[in-house]
């Protein structure tokens, strides 16, 4: 192969304006001159012919022991899709009091499931563990706390990959398009079916903290508590370029098929790359900078262009772990779910126009690519100003006046303090007179809330049982 | 294909532990339901079908009009490998005095050029084309001013594109590892050529700041002056982190062939992706949210997966214009050599004394993966307290006694201020009484270097001009 490089690359060979090339020492020294090895891509390969010849994924095996929530009625979605019926999964701990007042709903980030703490049936620890418990910062002696996946993920929720009751083929990307708002409109009709009229709290961290304010704001009269946690009132840019990214890096690998990979191999690639660009916004630099400083992972080994520094092993094993662990699809919609959150107003009342509009003309699931553009008939501007952007968003959680819980952590890249101050700003100016609003100075970023049970455990359980 | 898979998902089909599948509505019901449009998709797709048809890349077309240095000598790597030979484009501005006195070398960022400024062999506007000409920040009726295209780059200079003499062929990955020392050696060599003993000043920003504090320390008695902007004196694990996901995306290119594939397809899709994240580094989000906000493109379509919001389409502008610009083996080694980067003594001493076994034992270009393990030989411990690393950056600059200009951007993701915090430190510490330290609060992060000509253009002017 190097033979016919070699030659082609001599045909080929453009000879730059002023350059001299000294053609007379060409080809009279040889040398041992062997490619650099790239074990990362020997891995990948690997990867690729395992999954060519194995089974198709199971998502539902990465997460057990969880409850289902049929919905056997349409739900319209906000942006124009309508599913004919919904699953969501769901876990809960605790007892529920006979006043079914003290129940606490837990909102998970991108991918979590609604395996927040271990329990009889799924004995593997929670993504939220220590957070969880007798005695702990929910304190499940007390409360009876409820988790979801949202709808669109991989863990038991209808989300793209579940099986269009219309067709019998899992729905990939003629999936509707989702919003917070729809996540939590499904996580209430399984409140309703729990006979939960009111929760003590709504609790969330990420895009749990959106789908917690947005609970908040359009059910006020349901939610007692608000706790949102590294979260936002809308998305900003940077955060959309940083998903944006993700996504891209996912639909860009070949196996993705346009969403239409359940039959042959997952985007594995893709997901990997997605994760480890994920990994970097989610942790921050004074961490990474006490825990790995600049040491290497063979230290007497030449440097190389596979993972070499032990900051890049890190992440290679925090992608690796990942990439067949939740669906590409879901990633894509859940994400893009996320970018698209505003609580301000005028989305919130354009949206609700929408999937009333969708709920009358469109008994069955329809994408929002059939959705015909309805020019003309909306006013689609934003709000220019920062002032016109901070009356829209006052406007938009102008009912929430529950005692809120903000917090924020001064490392994190992904959803900046700025971001936080701001949802504690916005409640504060609507009226709302029960706003704690704390800064971390935690090293570990946006991840902060996974793993800061100290701060963030002890701010969540004074709000949650602080009498007022 | 749908047909297929709606037979084959049925097949598949896993259902949940507490999953009830309402399997009576399947299939009762149909529905228009088209899959989501994807144009970014066969965008990547259209153009991979015009590179399969069309010519090998020129990335000598790119950038024309520069001067090549050729050295004809063996040039051994601070990391084991020799190159035989090599290239150095460049170009120059303004006359160089008869004391040979007023030479400023700029060093440029990865991907830069030696097009710092148009002139009348190439009248498109240089990369700093601003900063550069009479009366401006770097006043070409006072200084002779050169730039260079790094030694690893693909715009003239001898890089992994380069015809290797000793075989016909390109290097591709048989290039040996570079580190921004090595770069530094190898402008050197030219200022020799050109008969220039002593530089007015060394300026760089970003990887050109590390390569301009690397002059400095290495070869005090050669620079008069230090400009470094928005760099650092080692490379922090987050940036290293931010470069990892860059290389991953553009390895994972089934394109990418392990570095060879000159004679095929470029892997432009990696590269493209590496450009995206790379560029939301350079950037910062209090521009991005007020230059785009939650602005879409089109705002009455539906939401799409595709860039959809304005940044996103800038994104994709941005990187798709880059994509097939910059040679990917350039981009993985130069981007190496910028995590390799340390200014502390124990380094250079170490890649010292490895350069000096290579350069005797080896008359021939070999690669670091030629390079046996020193085993044994050398301690590669790191100094591991906070204190033992000043100490060390410390001794690594103790010969930069020049007048220093270190310049941070509070905005600055991949370079944080913490980091020219640290350049002026260690400068002071070892004796250095004339270091400036400017802080901007301007808004562009890390590339404001190339933008901000009104407070960078002044800071540095102010630094060259200054008689002291």
């Amino acid at each position: 192969m190097l033979g016919i490089m070699h030659r082609s690359a001599l045909r080929n060979l453009m000879v730059g304006p002023t350059r001299m090339l000294t053609t007379t020492r060409m080809l009279t020294t040889t040398s041992r001159r062997p490619a650099m090895d790239f074990p990362c891509i020997d891995r990948l390969e690997t990867r690729q012919r395992d999954l060519m010849a194995g089974p198709e994924p199971t998502y539902e095996k990465v997460v057990t022991g969880y409850e289902v929530f049929g919905h056997e009625e349409a739900f319209a979605c906000d942006h124009g899709g309508v599913l004919p019926r919904l699953d969501i999964a769901y876990e809960t701990w605790g007892r529920l009091n006979a006043e079914r007042s003290n129940a606490i709903l837990i909102h998970t980030g991108l991918s979590g499931s609604s395996h927040a703490r271990s329990h009889a049936r799924n004995t593997r620890a929670g993504w939220w563990e220590k957070f969880i418990g007798p005695g702990r910062a929910i304190d499940t002696d007390r409360f009876f706390v409820v988790c979801t996946n949202v709808l669109g993920g991989c863990y038991g929720s209808t989300g793209p990959w579940s099986v269009d009751p219309a067709t019998g083929a899992r729905y990939a990307t003629t999936f509707p398009l989702l919003t917070v708002n729809d996540m939590v409109r499904a996580q209430f009709l399984l409140l309703d079916r729990l006979g939960i009229r009111t929760l003590h709290a709504s609790v969330g961290a990420s895009m749990g903290g959106m789908q917690s304010l947005c609970a908040a704001a359009l059910h006020p009269e349901r939610v007692g508590r608000l706790v949102t946690i590294s979260a936002c009132a809308r998305s900003h840019p940077y955060s959309i370029a940083l998903r944006f990214a993700q996504r891209q890096a996912l639909m860009s690998d070949p196996n993705f098929k346009r969403g239409f990979y359940y039959d042959g191999v997952q985007p594995h690639v893709g997901m990997k790359l997605a994760r480890a660009v994920a990994t970097v916004t989610y942790r921050s630099g004074p961490e990474w900078e006490q825990r790995f400083g600049r040491r290497r992972r063979a230290p007497s080994q030449p440097p190389a262009l596979c993972p070499d520094f032990l900051i890049e092993t890190y992440l290679d094993h925090q992608s690796e772990r990942f990439c067949l662990q939740y669906d590409a699809n879901s990633l894509l919609y859940v994400s893009k779910a996320m970018d698209m959150f505003d609580i301000s107003r005028s989305v919130t009342d354009r949206l609700a126009a929408q999937r009333a509009r969708a709920g009358r003309a469109a008994p069955v699931c329809i994408t929002a690519a059939d959705q015909p553009a309805a020019a003309g008939e909306e006013d689609h501007s934003l709000p220019e100003t920062p002032d016109e952007i901070t009356r829209d968003l006052v406007a938009g959680v102008s009912a929430a006046m529950q005692p809120t819980l903000v917090l924020g952590v001064q490392s994190d890249i992904l959803f900046p303090v700025k971001q936080q101050r701001e949802i504690a700003d916005i409640l504060r100016r609507a009226g709302n007179d029960r706003v704690t609003y704390y800064e971390l100075d935690a090293m570990y970023g946006h991840d902060t809330f996974l793993i800061d049970v100290v701060n963030v455990g002890a701010a969540i359980k004074g709000h949650l049982e602080n009498t007022i």
